[in-house]
């Protein structure tokens, strides 16, 4: 099992630059009162596609050889990752094949089908899913690109730490969302290469806390039936995002959904910015846990603003 | 009656320069695309206090004169500028006073509160308002600073465009909303000094739309029960920004409300930032006249963003 290190990261960065937004950093004296820490918002709401994961669909993309560039790229994704991959596809001319469940929200499948993928729908079951993407990928010989059991998206998806390495040195805390693991897992390896003393957290809805669990007890345990408002972070770790946690994450915190809700309106209201649900869970494992960090300059990554402004949770 | 040049603007920026944000100019391609026209977008909305009216009111506190400082600031106003004034105050260790309507959204209430302003509340009429100013003013001997209608407001505003100008040099077009015009003429201003090519247009809802029936017809026409979901802009020009505006200013256009909302959802989902109705009506302008922006690099002033998340107009 291959898991990138930090030179794949730089490696990544420098393919992907001429493509992503360097996303600013921000910070909010009225939150930071609130939280009684000095924070440091890493802005991949900004990002193209509107979240991060834009980063490691393109190093994915980029990266390809010659016959997966003819042939295309595919994924099961209603969310973050099928309108990067298709974004990133289109952007280098080539056919992307996306897999999506019949009730995904109408706002995902107009984002996806604008960036000129080629849709298919399949009954909103794990099961449907892999199947339909296993058709695809015969039928076309497009090449699957996981949403985050992959070595070229885990380093994509780290060159966000390098980024905000460089915008705020030698933070004591960087705090990321987990949901299947691949920005914390980029993350996690970038910032123990190159800033050792800063600590790595991750920070995970109570109602999917798969990568806690798994954590704690050392043990990868999948998601059953998780239940959380942050609807990005619902997927569980695999086998190669959890060695890596393991081996360089200090710790994983989880947040209630209230308190997930109350950190993104606050986001909202103070900062004037847009976040989705998951991008709000490190400020609410922040404000859950005072003790931890109080005082500090805390580094959080704000995964991605694809909020959808008709079902608003406040 | 006094107006300010560009040297009580250029003044006013090297005064409120530390206390105030230089607040960024984003770019959208996608909004770009669907207006056929290359928009520079002036946050002011992440501005303290959440809007440009904190530029004026700094202003006008820095410069008041001893015995101002003293007694304080005194104004009425349910919105942006009573919040910026309690703020600015609160900075410079002074008191404020302010009367506001007894039915202000409670947000509002909790900001200019939370600022440590002492509020007044009054009935819901303009009388009302002013009957208790006087009475406010006569007691604590503050010092009335009006909203729009002061020469030291007016430059503090223009500080916007001062900004603007240095971040992207020479654009074809700089549009500003238009209330009771203190920020058009501010911008106005500095950009026929500064810029002379550049022209400068104001944005007014048609549903409070006296600035443009003013423009016009060359004579003051004061708003007669205006109605307009841009609740930042129902107010009047004064003699003083009217006579600025006039020899200025090159058009005034106006946005129908259900185009001022589709601008600021197209704000909210494309650029990920929060901007209130007022803050959009510009780019409603922009749409509702692609003949006139088409092809043209086009400066707007996003004013504010304390947007109601309870009532959202989508």
């Amino acid at each position: 099992m291959s898991v990138p290190d930090l030179q794949d990261i730089n490696r990544a960065l420098k393919l992907i630059r001429p493509f992503i937004h360097r996303t600013p950093v921000l910070t909010s004296s009225a939150i930071n009162d609130i939280a009684g820490s000095k924070l440091f918002f890493k802005c991949e709401n900004f990002q193209k596609a509107g979240a991060f994961k834009f980063r490691g669909a393109s190093h994915a993309v980029i990266t390809l050889d010659k016959t997966g560039k003819r042939k295309g790229v595919a994924t099961h994704s209603s969310g973050n990752h099928a309108a990067a991959l298709a974004l990133a596809a289109s952007i280098h001319h080539l056919p992307s094949y996306i897999v999506m469940p019949e009730n995904a929200p109408r706002i995902k499948k107009l984002a996806v089908a604008g960036y000129g993928a080629r849709i298919y729908y399949c009954p909103p079951t794990l099961e449907a899913r892999e199947q339909t993407l296993h058709k695809v990928v015969q039928e076309t010989g497009a090449v699957f690109i996981h949403p985050y059991d992959n070595v070229r998206v885990i380093a994509g998806q780290g060159t966000v730490a390098l980024e905000l390495l460089e915008q705020m040195p030698s933070p004591d805390i960087i705090i990321a969302p987990v949901g299947g693991g691949g920005l914390l897992s980029g993350t996690a390896i970038a910032v123990k290469k190159l800033s050792p003393h800063t600590r790595v957290i991750g920070a995970e809805p109570a109602g999917a806390d798969d990568a806690a669990r798994s954590f704690h007890t050392g043990q990868l345990m999948p998601s059953v039936d998780p239940h959380t408002i942050a609807d990005g972070l619902l997927t569980s770790l695999s086998e190669r995002t959890f060695t890596i946690i393991r081996h360089y994450v200090d710790d994983i915190l989880t947040a209630k959904d209230e308190t997930i809700i109350r950190a993104m309106r606050m986001i909202w209201e103070r900062m004037k910015i847009i976040v989705e649900p998951s991008a709000a869970v490190p400020l609410a494992v922040v404000i859950e846990n005072p003790e931890i960090f109080n005082n500090k300059t805390t580094g959080i990554i704000l995964s991605g603003g694809n909020a959808d402004l008709d079902h608003l949770p406040f």
